[in-house]
């Protein structure tokens, strides 16, 4: 089930593909340079969210034929624009994080910067930083100009907008979130941690595209369905993802061992294990959380084993769970769409409850 | 004729802050801190964007009463939204140019940079980075979000979005040239400055916010030319701001002397003094316009002197009297335009043209 729902996504990759490599020159060499990166840059990514607008258009079932074609015209640039905006979060994210490299290649500002440095630039970080900055905000204008392109004459153009900025907007101001806890000025509360959950990976990540492709299909009620959807989607991936960051085999996730402690990242889990773990193991825990040492697998196997003494690892198992049964009940409303769609919706959910990697 | 465009233009701004304070929450208690933040940022601006939308949608005249109507009621969120994507670019310039106050505050990063240290954060200067790079990220997405809002049920909201998208792609562009030249691994031709007045100047703060007034008041062919005005007021405003970070009086600019030399700008001026001076004077020229040494008055002369010497001054003059001319003659074709509107409208030229601030 999870590989058609695997080959679905993928089928649709080459649309998406041929919109970034047709969007139109930007004047200037710079500009056109600039285009290259970001298109080089997408098809390297894995393309879910973009293709996610597939399915959500397709659970809005078979439309009359006039009326399907102008939907199907629009798809790939909703799709794309899906992507644009991955990318320009991710230019902008990696900033922050510092990271150098991403989808087996240097980051965005680190390339900048490593050229800046041959071309014998004095202050190449810093000018590696700011054209990435650049090259995020360009990604998000390209990607409002193509999003407005693909859906001139389409009746829900303006709410694919609203829509797209609303939840742009949650993220960025979870984004702030997530780097002032990494900068340790703040820990959140389990509210804060849910909200985060919420904003960055649910509504983002699959929530936005399935109800822009239902919207693109000018189905608004499924559009909801499908956004509720993606709120117990993004919980089961992120309850999955925190699992796998620390317990994951690295040689499935292609991380460290506990690479979550690593990066001191604040998850759920974290925060019910430091709130219920009785003072006597407060000192080695926040020790290992704090991503100062190495975790080693002992120290692996005693967070696990304090986490299913206290009931943490059964209470996360009970939401998800919670969130899996929500999602499947939802997916049993979708009235209109074709049982092959709901299959591959069906393959979703469990993706996300029970990868490996 | 100045005094009473400004007071047009001032007269608007009222509107504008209205609408920012009445942006719609969001979510948590971060959310609403940074819509404050952001509200507060653009509220100590000059506003000078967003009130030529007010100027643009007049230029169409009088529309029928009920039409009008809506237009009206739509023209403070384009306004607003005008100045969002200003503070979203300004957030993110700062931090690529390193400057730490702006409109006689710190910085949307300085500050968050400051408020970090005292929180204790060992990596503040980071921190405060990030979460500007967040804000301005904020600003587009609201900025997005209002036009949207601003705009539904007007003829021509589809075309608003792609136009704002098509020059924030090119401000975007130009920004980059503009630090890549800052860093001194490239300098440009006086074709790539001219872009450059074109796309950050021009049609970013001049032809955008009028045809986006005009094509509000929903009257394209009045927005194609107010885009041609704008492309000669921003050169105009260009020219007399090279003018005025040479041999501007500090005490009017509010900058040191010969601030353009300090900071190494490469302006149109530089950029054919530098192509036109003999052998015997690169020496001086390049040492001044490096940015290295402190002008002196002195300095300023000999290159006020010599700029006469070489028809450097009367060349970019007769650049800068073809633009005047330019722009009055489109003036001069505004038909639908009001005798008050088109007196706004030349003291906007006026103004741009003689400024001594």
């Amino acid at each position: 089930m999870i590989a058609d729902t695997f080959s679905f996504l993928e089928s649709r990759k080459g649309l998406i593909l041929e919109t970034l490599h047709g969007l139109p020159d930007l004047s200037g060499s710079r500009g056109e340079e600039s285009l290259e990166r970001i298109v080089e840059f997408c098809s390297r990514g894995k393309m879910i969210r973009g293709c996610l607008v597939f399915l959500g258009a397709q659970a809005a079932g078979i439309l009359p034929t006039n009326q399907w074609h102008a939907v199907e015209k629009a798809l790939p640039g909703v799709a794309a624009a899906m992507e644009l905006f991955q990318a320009g979060l991710l230019a902008h994210d990696d900033i922050m994080d510092r990271d150098l490299t991403r989808r087996g290649a240097p980051t965005i500002h680190a390339r900048y910067a490593s050229e800046a440095r041959e071309a014998g630039c004095a202050d190449a970080a810093h000018l590696g930083e700011a054209l990435g900055i650049c090259l995020g905000d360009l990604c998000y204008f390209e990607a409002y100009a193509l999003l407005e392109r693909s859906l001139a004459g389409l009746p829900r153009s303006g709410e694919m907008i609203g829509l797209c900025s609303s939840v742009l907007s949650d993220v960025a101001v979870a984004q702030m979130s997530d780097v002032a806890w990494g900068a340790g000025t703040s820990d959140p509360s389990e509210d804060e941690i849910l909200a985060m959950y919420r904003g960055k990976t649910a509504r983002y990540s699959f929530s936005l595209p399935l109800a822009a492709g239902a919207l693109a299909a000018d189905d608004p009620e499924l559009a909801s369905a499908l956004s509720a959807l993606g709120d117990g989607l993004g919980m089961l991936f992120q309850i999955r993802d925190d699992e796998l960051g620390l317990f994951g085999s690295p040689a499935e996730t292609g991380k460290a061992v506990g690479s979550d402690l690593r990066e001191g990242k604040k998850t759920l889990f974290r925060s019910r294990l430091l709130g219920s773990a009785p003072d006597t193991e407060q000192d080695r825990l926040q020790a290992l959380f704090s991503g100062e040492s190495e975790p080693s697998l002992e120290d692996l196997s005693y967070i696990r084993a304090l986490s299913e003494r206290l009931g943490i690892a059964e209470g996360i198992a009970a939401l998800s769970r919670e969130a899996e049964d929500k999602s499947r009940a939802i997916l049993r409303g979708l009235h209109s769409a074709s049982s092959e769609t709901i299959a591959v919706l069906e393959g979703l959910v469990e993706y996300v409850t029970r990868r490996d990697k």
